[in-house]
């Protein structure tokens, strides 16, 4: 077997073999075989596509690459691990919601998450906004935590599939990062290598999100979900709108503060939704084996938990558990805020037509809330919240959003961007949906 | 400019700029450019092609990537620097004989030549069977025999488009090899640089080429000839037959000495012939501007350059120029010679339908005549004379060729594989023509 072999076989449009793939996948994450072969092999990878097979068997090779956690043995027997994905978006603020309610219906969650880059906002970023919380954890004190508090969310302790990172930073170098399996795959590998057993997978579609059309979402979410399915794991995907940005918040401490308005039952209608719908396919997965659970049990589960206070009250033992300062938790007015807010009214009356996600992202980076490049330092304080969606009738004068800044000056070099982001025009225009649709393995 | 959009603008079918191509070709050679991102779009243009402005810039950004050759002020003025290529086949002796021919009709021959892989021989490693002759000349010794005797053959002394040599080392290990528009800009780069006005390409077509079949064959003819169109040269594509070995020859002292019969005159008919026709169009192209030469008036001074034994005593003047044993052309028989000879009989009556030119050109490779990797030592005398071509009718017992072998047991490892060569059946077979076409810029 060798590597030019191998990549012929797919330029000519062959089926690798899952021994061909784990030879190159586990000689280039050795170096023996180099990124220039690892280059071409994507490229073709990218024109020839990959059959179902193949992609499992990539996301296998990759997943098996480094270390694979195995976090049965610090929890109950017989209980599920289940994980959640997000493929990104503006003010995509779920895990923070998402994770204490499901923890607090019993079922555990140890995440780990990511920083964010460009113009989505990473987990972990938001999460520093709490006075004192961190995410550097050891393994040790992550299994002990998610044993006795049933939720961690901390920073990658692990070297879980370096194949993946290797080949993301070489693709992302080599135009060859828009290839569905190639995607899938990396998404998936992160996951197996994680243990989950289970996966709910919230794939955005839109403007803001990497997968714009819901032809596009749906080919990702099908894939993923087979991915999983042959490699024995449950999956199921949620394909969800990411036209606009997520809720009315974006910014980390903005976000947070959000957050913790859904674990009250009252966060904006669209993201309140979300949160209890992906929680309620999260415990429906979980549902140990011989045991079961129907759909309007869990969705009860779900509302209980939020109603009761108790998905409050598992999120601030968590921030605690983690360093951070509990007393934000309850008085959330108190997380860093911006000291400048500026309004952004309506020129004219009419409707929103659209407000452009990805153009307000990056007015928060330009804020100071995100990063341009790896490392840079984060301003917790700023960001943007969306008062008028698409469908609302506006005014003139009607304030559209308001920018937190750290400046005058900061807040109008930004706003033009964000007056081009919004489309407010005449003619009625309906709400846009928050869940498109759901895919999950054929019942057999 | 970046290299990312490059790659990805022609993964996409985009046409390159030539500023674009010549940013990535300069950057490649730097170093500024890595190959992984080289080796992707050597895939991407595997899989989109190039359009002829594309090639033609790539070619033109190759072959300044490095030192350019300019050998008019070593010569009278208003010569047409005419240079030849060949894309390579079984017992090509063709530069051998053309050179001087074309060097005694008063055209001047000034030619880099490389060494033999695999299959097929290098002109140098033939020429080094005449005990003496050296191929390592200064640039100004170089210059020198030019002016002084018309004709040269060396290695490759100046460093001539090195992105070339370093894009075609990468496209050999990330199965990029077979692209025409890569292809062809290699060939052609190596030629401008070399500083050629006109070129004379023949384009081996059949089994026992890189073009197996006349479609390809004819591709790859025109678009180089279109290259060198664009580049302001003037270029004339023979393609010619290599289904089996050219000549009778195969192996560097047999070919020296064939070579030398057809300087005489008394080369093998389909040798002969294309030694004579490329020779009439090298001389056509290198007709002085204001002057006419026409078709059969070029023939003319081929043959009497040979009738003459001008050519001949060229030969000798070019082998003494450089080092070699000018006796050696008078007593070919004294050239090395193997010790072993052995003849391959046919089985049983019939017409030879085939002769597999790369099985004979691997054979002799394995009794000891080429290389299988670079710096293998190579035996002068062996090698196999094919007797019986395509169409030829033989009795049972009829030489088919003669092994000429270091030792017995050397020359029957090849046997099997020699005979296996031969298809020998029932049936009349027309003899193989040797030139298939000839391409040239359309006249306006």
């Amino acid at each position: 077997m060798n590597a030019v072999d191998i990549i012929v076989k797919k330029r000519d449009g062959g089926e690798l073999s899952p021994a061909e793939i784990d030879f190159f996948i586990q000689g280039f994450t050795q170096g023996t075989i180099p990124d220039y072969q690892a280059a071409a092999w994507a490229m073709a990878v990218y024109f020839q596509g990959m059959s179902d097979a193949e992609t499992t068997a990539l996301t296998q090779a990759m997943a098996e690459s480094g270390e694979q956690l195995d976090l049965h043995d610090s929890l109950p027997p017989g209980t599920v691990i289940v994980d959640k994905h997000s493929s990104g978006g503006v003010g995509d603020k779920t895990t923070l919601a998402v994770g204490p309610v499901v923890a607090a219906c019993g079922l555990p969650v140890g995440k780990m998450s990511g920083r964010g880059l460009s113009f989505t906002g990473g987990t972990i970023d938001k999460l520093e906004s709490i006075t004192g919380w961190s995410p550097e954890l050891s393994e040790a004190q992550f299994r002990r935590q998610l044993r006795a508090i049933g939720l961690v969310i901390a920073g990658q302790t692990a070297d879980l599939a370096p194949a993946d990172k290797a080949l993301y930073a070489l693709r992302d170098v080599t135009g060859t990062v828009p290839s569905l399996p190639l995607i899938a795959s990396s998404i998936m590998s992160k996951k197996l290598a994680a243990g989950a057993d289970a996966i709910v997978l919230d794939v955005k579609c839109g403007h803001g999100a990497f997968m714009e059309t819901l032809k596009e979402a749906n080919a990702l979410a099908k894939l993923m979900v087979a991915i999983g399915t042959r490699a024995g794991r449950k999956v199921v995907a949620l394909i969800t709108q990411m036209e606009q940005p997520l809720g009315n918040a974006v910014g980390n401490a903005l976000e947070v503060e959000e957050a913790i308005a859904s674990l009250h039952g009252q966060g904006p209608a669209d993201f309140q939704t979300l949160v209890e719908q992906v929680a309620t396919e999260m415990l429906l997965l979980g549902t140990p084996q011989g045991t079961t659970l129907d759909a309007d049990t869990a969705r009860e589960q779900v509302r209980h938990a939020i109603t009761s206070g108790a998905a409050l009250a598992k999120f601030r033992a968590f921030v605690v558990a983690q360093g951070g300062d509990g007393a934000l938790v309850d008085e959330p007015a108190r997380l860093p805020h911006a000291p400048v807010q500026v309004e952004v009214p309506a020129a004219a009356a009419g409707v929103v037509q659209a407000v452009d996600s990805r153009a307000i992202g990056l007015a928060v980076v330009a804020l100071g809330g995100g990063r341009h490049k790896k490392g840079d330092p984060i301003d917790y304080g700023v960001g943007v919240i969306v008062h008028a969606k698409v469908g609302d009738a506006v005014e003139a004068g009607t304030p559209l959003c308001t920018i937190h800044a750290a400046s005058r000056e900061a807040a109008h070099d930004v706003m033009e961007q964000i007056i081009g982001a919004y489309t407010v025009a005449d003619g009625a225009r309906e709400p846009l949906p928050i869940v498109y649709g759901r895919v999950a393995e054929a019942q057999g």
